[in-house]
């Protein structure tokens, strides 16, 4: 037990993973012209990202790095370095090692390291192995937390943090965020984000490589407690996850949920569903769905109200519905009497004869209403609303009449998740970004706002006390 | 036999549904202010479309419409008016029977009728039963054809006609044809070929509406027969397609693809595919499927050459493959050899290792070598390109050598598809509208290519002759 005890010492006295995401001030090292095109990309990043600390360059013969003031050693940075980024190929890093143990020491400022080259443990060569171990040593005896070697770095948008190599992943932040095993599934993932209408917030993104100190299980904790974020997903290589990461991930998804992509996608899901982590097949449905448990108030039960302006896409979201075990909500008379009372006499009234089918006929304030109606009635869990430009109905009318009547229903505290679909494409890339710039999540397809509901309907009921609650004081 | 052979006769002598698709001549009645919005919307995507022949708007009191020349009746049309657009409400139409047989008969012009009002059989009122029957009669008498009515129009992309009511489908001509039964679900996946980074060529786009003349079966044989479709999409509302519908769509079937989007997708697809049709469960599968059949060439077999320049996506795009039943191509020695040459030391060459991991290190150069290696290989049946952007190589790079590479290729005959697929989203937008502008198509992902790949391998095996084929001589 003296074991026990002493690791979970050193845990909570370990240096705080925080400082990867929030540092008063980065240097970069490997970012001047010659090196690895690695550096630059970060410090471009940084910039681009409009991190508001002290950023300061360390190479040789120059004053400055992309207009950031450069350093000839770490020691030789004159503000705080709280980050580290270690832009350079392994044996490059040998000297470094003595660089960070004396920055460490005599400065006390420097908290962690992302190490982005390549050339360590990855290579499965002795000599890389060397070079991971006498940089992992250095922090270790200087109580810096090391991410990498070999990551593709860190984000923060909400801190203005990109530590990255990638490019193009966008700077909006929100509640998604991502740990990858894979840089480059986690980068597919985040370009996946900012390909929306309007991009999906990402909060974190962490690509810890080679693991020499943080590690998945460690940080995968760390969202778990991290308050702004709400939904993690995690991006793995293989299709057997360590325990210690099950376990780890099952702790967060009690409280927040946990998204799986596997790269082997076609490994067993047993051990996920397990622990309480919700698998994801395909790319585009895993961002979809944790845009969705981010953005949106989780359904109490499955019954889905179906909207639809398209007889055949409304069957064809029917039939998604269907196939993700979701099922038609039946509507209380008054609810049925408001649709009858909004839509053209053809039109139809909903479940158990189909959707509500408002048909092509129909004029934004009326969709609007039904939207309306729909959410309002206490047998409906979740409103599936599908729209399809008409001659009736333009997209951007439509999204305008519904920000006109959704702020008044937020106020009845109508706390369950609305749908909007819309097709397709360029046709209504305005009307989503509209509404997304008001706070209303938005689809381009039935078949993944189908996969995000229904994970949302597991994940919830899941979650739900048994039908007899035990009250709060044991009585 | 009698009767049989008289409805063929009548069959080979009705009118030809080509005055749909490029008549001498276009009136469309009901785009006057006050009227539906119906033909308004008709007479700005005939202007969109740059429609070359005459266009008159017929209506009462106004010289022009939209700018466009308006006459008070059909008969006061002085140009030769081979196809008419009725975009009235069923009741204005009765008077119009009168007006189509005398345009008929005195003129002898007038050859096809396009009715995309409502309020017809599809009510199921006596009253709108008789507005059709009137409609159709007056349409048959005259030797007219008839499209609708209660059709959402009719496009020909390449000879610039669109009679339809929707907004925001692309004018770009090509290889697929879209036939619908349903006019919102036909919309949704015109949109979806629109909505690429370069759009997918349409080539024509038909909603028969309530068929009082022209029907599916008929239509899908003309398709068929058009030698500029190259791949045939038909959207069905139902799960159960009549039997005379499938006997034409696998005659077409024959010699072209034929792919099938239900509404209610989970119907049985057993009846499909014996009559060699191919069914997609997905708009964005079927969008994705189609293309890849209109516009790359059949693959021999099932063996796949998978290239990629990351190792977690390389593996999940081999997890789609594997999912559609499709295997890696085991390479020549010289192909490994070469691609051994090409990549850094610690690349993977390819099956049965895994795919061919060319590295995030590798350059443009190397990557577009690559491809070209797996394409001459005679044991390769398809190229599976994974590509996402890198430090190393952006997709405009990566492009632009593809096209110094390619059209070298095409010299030596190497007729087989190549599957570029580039992640992801706005990153490579540009990229994919450069290579699709030089006649590469592309993919936005994975799961979508490898859904195209496997039904193109499936559909080729299907109509291989038999191993020992018999010398064309009968020898």
């Amino acid at each position: 037990m003296v074991t026990d005890s002493s690791v979970t010492t050193i845990r909570q006295t370990a240096t705080s993973l925080d400082f990867l995401f929030r540092p008063r001030g980065i240097a970069v090292i490997g970012a001047s012209s010659g090196q690895t095109r690695l550096g630059s990309q970060v410090l471009a990043n940084l910039l681009e990202a409009g991190y508001p600390g002290h950023i300061a360059a360390i190479g040789p013969a120059a004053s400055s790095v992309a207009g950031v003031p450069a350093y000839p050693s770490l020691d030789a940075v004159p503000g705080p370095v709280e980050l580290l980024v270690l832009a350079l190929p392994a044996p490059a890093t040998a000297e470094m090692a003595d660089a960070i143990r004396a920055r460490a020491s005599r400065r006390r400022d420097l908290k962690a390291v992302v190490a982005i080259g390549g050339g360590f443990a990855e290579t499965e060569t002795a000599e890389g192995r060397t070079w991971q171990q006498s940089l992992a040593a250095a922090c270790q005896e200087s109580g810096v937390r090391l991410v990498g070697p070999n990551s593709a770095g860190v984000i923060d948008n909400k801190n203005r943090v990109d530590t990255t190599v990638f490019a193009g992943v966008h700077r909006r932040p929100g509640g998604v965020s991502l740990l990858s095993e894979s840089g480059s599934l986690g980068e597919w993932v985040a370009l996946e984000l900012s390909a929306q209408p309007l991009p999906i917030g990402l909060n974190k993104f962490v690509h810890l490589g080679n693991m020499a100190d943080v590690a998945l299980t460690e940080m995968i904790d760390y969202l778990g407690r991290d308050a702004s974020t709400r939904a993690v997903g995690l991006c793995l290589e293989g299709n057997a996850p360590p325990l210690a990461l099950l376990e780890a991930a099952g702790r967060t998804a009690e409280h927040k949920p946990v998204m799986v992509l596997q790269a082997d996608r076609n490994g067993s899901g047993g051990a996920l569903q397990q622990y309480g982590l919700i698998r994801s097949k395909r790319v585009d449905e895993f961002a979809m769905t944790l845009s969705a448990f981010a953005r949106l108030p989780l359904p109490l039960g499955g019954r889905v109200a179906l909207l639809t302006n398209a007889g055949g896409p409304g069957r064809y979201a029917q039939n998604c519905l269907s196939d993700r075990g979701l099922d038609l909500a039946s509507f209380s008379a008054s609810t049925r009497a408001m649709l009858a009372a909004t839509l053209p006499p053809f039109a139809g009234t909903g479940h158990p004869d189909g959707p509500v089918d408002m048909t092509g006929d129909v004029a934004p304030r009326q969709v609007a209403q039904c939207v309306a109606t729909a959410l309002r009635d206490p047998g409906v869990d979740a409103v599936f609303h599908l729209f399809i430009p008409s001659r009736f109905a333009t997209a951007d009318e439509m999204a305008r009449e519904l920000l006109l009547l959704l702020p008044g229903l937020k106020r009845h505290s109508l706390d369950k998740p609305y749908f909007p679909v819309l097709l397709a494409g360029h046709a209504v890339a305005g009307a989503r970004r509209l509404l997304e710039e008001n706070g209303v999540p938005t689809f381009g397809s039935p078949d993944l706002a189908a996969a995000a509901l229904s994970a949302m309907v597991r994940y919830s009921l899941d979650r739900q006390p048994p039908a007899v609650a035990v009250p709060a004081d044991g009585n």
